[in-house]
């Protein structure tokens, strides 16, 4: 029979009566006969407690270090999960990410899976026991301990449903699954029933929180379908998979906003071959992703060139940006942190025209002045006031009428 | 250059500012150039803590899953420790018990050590590295963890000097090393400067809690000096090695006293072969230690037979005696715990006489009643009413006149 993979995160276990709560749903999955693997995240707030406590004993607290830290947290929440079931008779074992087979690169704090050796997990299952597997962390060659970074429970979680070819990847989460829009902002967004793996990528690339793009990307290359849902209640979420009906749904498939975005533009640069090269190759090398990228029209020889970074990596990107005036013979370097971008998403844009213009128009009806604008495929990304998100979303969530259901 | 390994308890580990003073003295001592491995237990109550959350989720949670959750508290600080050491700009790394390379069979929460693969610590050494290592941790051939039981961290540090050819492993601890009696009972008592394998080995089994017995007895094995010190001050400790001037030093070294104590008394069986061994059997088979055994000479063809075991194994113990009576042919069952042992301790004693008379003596005259009486080649206990503890150790203290000085 088909293996379930089930991933639970850190606020569905903050405490011992969340903990026994989700023991008792994973317990229910298992009398229906399915063998299942248990993904967990650390409990509630405990990575923030133990990097807090590291801060404590050193500033700059070595990476190598910090994994074998952090990786306790998601240790102490798998065994307490395999205790739990095993108190209300089940048979239950917890295995750490290297007990569980996750091999990972030494990149410490964001490592990346190379391979899954699934034969201590098909062993446990085929002793009929739940296996309960700490999420968010690997092994390396050389046995050390790693962390796979942000979204990395997901990560555990989809790569070992890959491997074990699994029928399905639940991701439970504290909301009912995906929405059209952030329902804080937009009352009246609808929780989608399905959504295509590159729709669902967009969209957490453009600020939707509900699941990581990594994980999502790792679920679209290996065909694993994934179900978002919460913990909380018994609501049957949204599942993300291959594409459908593309052609007959020609729609808009949500919205998606981000405010933690940093504007950095390099003044007055000579418009020559290689400079965005030369701007953008230190950013890659100190892992800052560079998100929409403008470069203005060539005014006399010159021109503007500007794009955004994560308001985190802000500081560090002046850093590397600064310097370079000279090299660039750039006239200045002027950041902003007001700003937000507003997207709309859905694999039905690519053949049918007119999205931009409705998009545009409908922005501009409610005042909405754009910075910048940035496509793909599938999206259209507006750059606006961080003041006016609010009016944004909610003029595109009516505009491209996404209360109503789908077909 | 000759390794130095140093094991650090939980209460020299206990916040931040302790962590800060350890790696203080770990520098001080790597400054000397010899190469340190630091074994480090979990921060102050952090075991009792877990054990705590464990049992919010299962009464009596399963071993193999405790000893994972366990060994995240040894993970903690060694990760802070080495953490911290960096901070201080030494090179620094930690490692787990697994990757130091601690083998162990699969007897969860009491695992035994069965081999060291000290590969991993000789690379981090040799890379000029102060190697921080979990304590009281282990890894089956299955990988899956283990802890080592009471003295766990004592024994990694043992085991590690010993598979490392250790110049010394130093024990550090909360008191000045091992005295000649517990202060708390004898303000006299005086810290020995050395003592032998087999000697201390008798004091920690008969209640000296500085060294767990089983961490001695390694260190005997493998002939590791070992030095007890405190790690708040700069004292020199107490040096336990092989035997030297025996002959010379026919002295009683020390007093161990041990409230920890029950007794049982199987009344009225019949005296004939292998009464003993149908009583004690089943109690082996529990792991549960005897202690004193002493059989009462035959009246009437009938004997009383009494022993004691630790107080909390005695509920245990009668639940495994008890249906044996008919078997036995006992006529009752009795037990007791306001008794307590007290012994005099000396590799002086086994060829020289008159210790005994003399131990009986002093205790009768502070009207001490003796209830049982044992002895080994370099040790006599004595059990008594556990009132009268004080009074014992005070008198038997004095009379081998133990607050003088060594030759």
């Amino acid at each position: 029979m088909e293996i379930l993979v089930q991933k639970y995160g850190g606020s569905s276990l903050a405490n011992a009566d969340r903990i026994r709560a989700v023991a008792r749903r994973v317990a229910a999955s298992r009398d229906s006969g399915r063998p299942i693997v248990v993904v967990v995240s650390a409990m509630g707030d405990t990575t923030d407690d133990l990097i807090e406590l590291a801060q404590q004993l050193a500033e700059d607290p070595d990476d190598r270090e910090l994994d074998l830290l952090l990786s306790t947290g998601e240790m102490i929440s798998c065994t307490l999960m395999a205790m739990t079931l095993r108190h209300m008779g089940h048979e239950a074992i917890s295995l750490t990410g290297a007990q569980a087979g996750i091999r990972t690169d030494s990149s410490h704090r964001r490592a990346r899976i190379v391979a899954v050796d699934p034969s201590r997990v098909h062993r446990e299952l085929a002793a009929g026991r739940i296996v309960v597997v700490a999420g968010f962390q690997g092994i390396t060659e050389e046995f050390d301990i790693t962390t796979l970074g942000r979204g990395g429970s997901d990560t555990t979680a989809v790569a070992l449903a890959a491997i074990l070819h699994a029928r399905t990847c639940e991701i439970y989460t504290d909301v009912d699954g995906v929405y059209t829009a952030d329902p804080r902002i937009e009352p009246r967004a609808r929780k989608l029933d399905e959504i295509s793996y590159e729709e669902m990528l967009e969209l957490a690339q453009q600020g939707a929180k509900v699941m990581h793009p990594r994980a999502v990307e790792l679920g679209s290359v290996y065909g694993v379908p994934i179900v978002v849902r919460s913990s909380f209640n018994e609501n049957p979420g949204t599942l993300i998979h291959g594409e459908t009906a593309m052609e007959i749904r020609n729609k808009v498939r949500g919205i998606a906003h981000d405010t933690d975005v940093a504007k950095v533009t390099v003044v007055g640069v000579p418009d020559r071959p290689g400079i965005a090269a030369s701007l953008f190759r230190p950013l890659a090398d100190a892992n800052i992703s560079v998100d929409v990228i403008v470069q203005n029209a060539s005014i006399q020889g010159t021109t503007d060139l500007s794009f955004t970074v994560a308001r985190s990596d802000l500081n560090r990107t002046l850093r590397l940006v600064q310097p370079l005036t000279g090299e660039l013979q750039a006239a200045d370097i002027v950041s902003s942190t007001d700003l937000a971008k507003v997207s709309i998403v859905g694999t039905g844009m690519q053949h049918a025209p007119g999205y931009a213009a409705r998009m545009f128009k409908a922005l501009a009806d409610r005042n909405v002045n754009i910075d910048m604008i940035t496509t793909s495929e599938i999206r259209i990304t507006c750059l606006i006031d961080a003041q006016q998100v609010s009016d944004a979303v909610q003029a595109l969530h009516e505009t491209f009428q996404l209360d109503k259901a789908d077909l």
